[in-house]
């Protein structure tokens, strides 16, 4: 959790408190998920944003190849596994409050990381301004 | 969503599918939140993993500075308010099915963006191998 979140603040700095424990102890949500951010390791660029529970990051653990939870099939889910944009995982890394991860990875195949045969999901950009949030958005397929 | 989530492949390039569409329309969760990715727009670097609202989104997109929904204070929170550290949007992007954003940033007091004084919330690597979830960290403030 980022500052100005205060009521987590308090926890800061404390023995034992979940920003300064050297154990890993992922605190995932409800629904047993918790977000995670899949980044290209040589390029740094944000892939995608998908989900893992505790068989998925096991998974992943132990094979060295990310695994996710997909929501939309309720299933466990090795990435590129038919596609083949298969992502071998560099490091892992968990933020302050154990509630988020990044996947820093190697991709096999990376035309095949989104579903739409791009490299990134992230291939569109949303205009600053004032107004609704309907409004147009701008392709753009080059890393970023 | 990432390749291999064939519940919503068979949209893919369709005309008008979410994936394809020019015009911007976020998708919130049942509790009308998406996650956000604050990204350093120099280095790359993930900082934070944040969730926004309609009215978080509408407050960054018409003030130029990240606005994220603060769950645990069930408030609009305009990152950097108390801390310094600001965050002046320099882009957005949204995801292939639109459910997921990325803020690239300027942070204007960087020691700031997480609350325990770090430039990232992401300052903890996993080990990998087999074996339980329970695992020592290892601390890595570097950028990444």
């Amino acid at each position: 959790m980022p500052q100005d979140d205060e009521a987590i603040t308090t926890l800061a700095g404390q023995d034992g408190a979940i920003e300064e424990t050297g154990r890993f102890a992922p605190r995932f949500d409800a629904s047993g998920l918790m977000p995670c951010i899949a980044i290209d390791h040589q390029t740094g660029t944000v892939l995608m944003m998908a989900w893992v529970n505790a068989p998925a990051l096991e998974a992943t653990l132990s094979t060295g190849f990310a695994h996710y939870w997909s929501r939309s099939r309720n299933q466990l889910w090795k990435k590129g596994e038919t596609s083949g944009a298969l992502q071998r995982i560099v490091e892992i890394r968990t933020d302050c409050d154990q509630d988020a991860l990044t996947y820093r990875v190697a991709v096999t195949e990376p035309a095949g990381t989104c579903h739409t045969g791009r490299p990134s999901c992230f291939y569109r950009t949303v205009p600053l301004g004032p107004g609704d949030l309907d409004r147009p958005l701008t392709f753009d397929d080059a890393d970023h």
